[in-house]
């Protein structure tokens, strides 16, 4: 089953002073249409972070991106769609680094200089010839208008209906600073560490032990908020460049507190966008657990209901069925008090004191139909901690897509 | 959407001695052909032990119950479907007593001898009247032959699309003894608990706390390595009987082991049969996860690949994706080495050595189609421990049910 493009959403931010991008397609997608190959590059060495999955089965791009990262000196990252350069063993390393090797040779930049992105079909073998070819063509193409970026960042698609952009600037210390995202992933999204493919650009400033920490605080609260499946990816990585641009110190204190905040709300958007854009999905899920005595544990309870099929797919058929979501809280392995629990679905009281609630049924329902959005409510009552977490729901379309994705 | 009815399967086993059963169409549920009230009653005091759902929302019968088991002095079982009591606070328990109280006065026997199980809807109160009016009917039809069976059966039914029964003989210190089982559960399926309502009778004569341990040890092997969803339901029992009608000493020593293993069969046949009848499902997943240094451990790993959706949906749509069984595997929490897993299709080779094995995907596909049952086999290779887990696929049935159960 073919996926349906949506259009890209605007507006479309700017890239960071000292980035261009380009994307094209190469042939590993079966559609001339699809972009599969792209290269994000920084005229000049950029500090680079990463956070990576946590699955022990992980793809040979993030065991190559990791032993890299946090470091400085850093001037691309290729990227391609189409194949995941997962489970491909020694070869797939070496595969990766062949890839690294292809770019850095065709930008005349060092090849230690270099990070690779691979997405797509996993346990296949990477078809290099055709990769290597599309470098070639696509560092001819590199620019900063909007077609570029859009361009780069659908050859990091797979099954995603559109490309996944974000930005914005601040100014710190008198100086203004811009930060780009851009992000892939609509399936084999599951929470427990970075989600898919992102890459956050800026022109700012910043050493590399605070990129480092930052982007691992961010995506605790915003990549790691997002599910559509609850599969945890081979591939999951989000990498920032900062290549101090704009000039500048780098940022410290207050600056850095922007910084911070300007890459907190871009993670937010994209992994939004992410569980907006879930394979089939007619729903977003917006779930804001509150009153636990840690993060962790709202994020679990979160989780559990995000993850739940029967509460996906209750969604999917805008039914307010809320006892498929307190006996989801119930089996997340938190130890609660259920007389505690106070929920709400688009703002309607449903179920508190341990009991049901009398309310309008038909109107939640059509609350649920009326919108793209479903806000879930989950008042815990037994501390001061909160999450938000972003989900999709479950429509048979994710079904149809995922029984023939493959042969 | 209503569910469409399979025929029973054949044969139907046997009451144990001194066991009746009848149920009845009460009005809990719309269709009058359907059953939504049934009784077990024992003709002289029974054993009784019983494992429960782990879920902290958990239902009133399964408050009301957990409180008298393991006992003896057990006469009866009362049994609804179509509403399942849970989340209904104090009135809810209050409930419970009442089915009970009104089992009691209508079988002559001490209302605490008597056990209750709901299914169904969650959050709405028990149609007391109603129950208490079919529990009236039902006592005057009890009997032991098929036809009383089958309507048993079918008044603890929910989305279930046939009977799910099991039973053996085993003979021990020169008795013949009997074992019976009858379970429901098509949906809101996880593990980690008993899952979803079972009743086993037998007419050996057991001690209450071999009844309990021995209910316990089987039921994690089967009950609890069935998931259809990974939703772990509020309701979730199951009850053993064991009233000693066919006479003998209470069972010990090699004789208590025959009796084991005839539970153990005829645990796991209904844990198979709840996976096939899971809702929707075109296949039942045969999970076998070897080589392991935990029973625990293997569990873990089973359940991850039982519960992705990516792997149930390839395997509706005959596709021998095994990157998606590989990487399960990978986010289960337990660390293992990637490069010794071996992983096995309907008896394919498909992954080893950390690398793709070639294979004729499209006889592995064929194989899939062929069979209502599919064998995952994943060896591990740092242990000895193993585990068998029964799963479904994902299929857009599954979604169009769960879209529309409710309103």
């Amino acid at each position: 089953m073919s996926v349906t493009e949506t259009p890209v959403r605007l507006p479309i931010p700017s890239l960071p002073q000292g980035f261009r991008v380009a994307g094209c397609h190469a042939g590993l997608k079966r559609n001339p249409l699809r972009e599969d190959v792209s290269l994000v590059v920084s005229d000049r060495p950029a500090v680079a972070a990463g956070v990576y999955t946590t699955n022990v089965v992980f793809a040979a791009p993030v065991a190559f991106d990791r032993a890299r990262t946090p470091g400085v000196g850093f001037r691309a990252i290729a990227i391609n769609s189409g194949n995941a350069n997962a489970c491909t063993g020694a070869r797939g390393l070496a595969d990766a680094h062949s890839m690294a090797a292809a770019a850095a040779s065709r930008l005349g930049v060092d090849e230690s200089g270099v990070l690779v992105l691979s997405t797509g079909i996993i346990g296949e073998f990477m078809p290099l010839e055709k990769i290597k070819a599309g470098i070639d063509r696509v560092a001819g193409t590199l620019a900063t208008d909007t077609n570029a970026i859009v361009t780069a960042a659908r050859g990091m698609m797979t099954t995603d209906t559109r490309p996944k952009l974000s930005g914005s600037s601040f100014v710190a210390a008198g100086k203004t600073y811009t930060l780009f995202g851009m992000a892939k992933g609509a399936a084999m999204i599951g929470p427990r560490m970075a989600t898919m493919l992102g890459v956050i650009l800026t022109d700012a400033t910043i050493h590399a032990e605070d990129a480092q920490r930052l982007l691992g605080e961010v995506t605790e609260h915003t990549f790691n908020c997002v599910s559509v499946d609850g599969h945890t990816s081979t591939n999951d990585t989000v990498l920032l460049l900062a290549n101090g641009a704009a000039g500048g110190e780098p940022l410290s204190g207050a600056s850095l507190n922007l910084f911070e905040k300007a890459l907190s709300d871009a993670c937010e958007a994209l992994a939004r966008e992410i569980a907006d854009d879930g394979e089939g999905a007619t729903h977003v899920l917006r779930i804001e657990v509150t009153g636990c005595p840690t993060r962790d544990t709202a994020r679990q309870i979160a989780r559990t209901i995000a993850d739940s099929p029967l509460v996906k797919t209750a969604i999917c058929g805008a039914d307010p069925n809320w006892g498929r979501i307190v006996s989801a809280a119930g089996y997340s392995g938190v130890r609660f008090d259920p007389n505690a629990l106070v929920l709400r679905l688009n703002g309607t009281l449903l179920f508190c004191d341990g009991s049901p609630v009398s309310f309008n049924g038909q109107a939640v329902s059509d609350s649920i139909r009326a919108s793209r959005e479903t806000l879930i409510e989950v008042e815990m009552g037994f501390g001061t901690e909160s999450i938000r977490f972003y989900s999709s729901d479950l429509t048979a379309d994710y079904v149809r897509l995922n029984a023939d994705y493959h042969t």
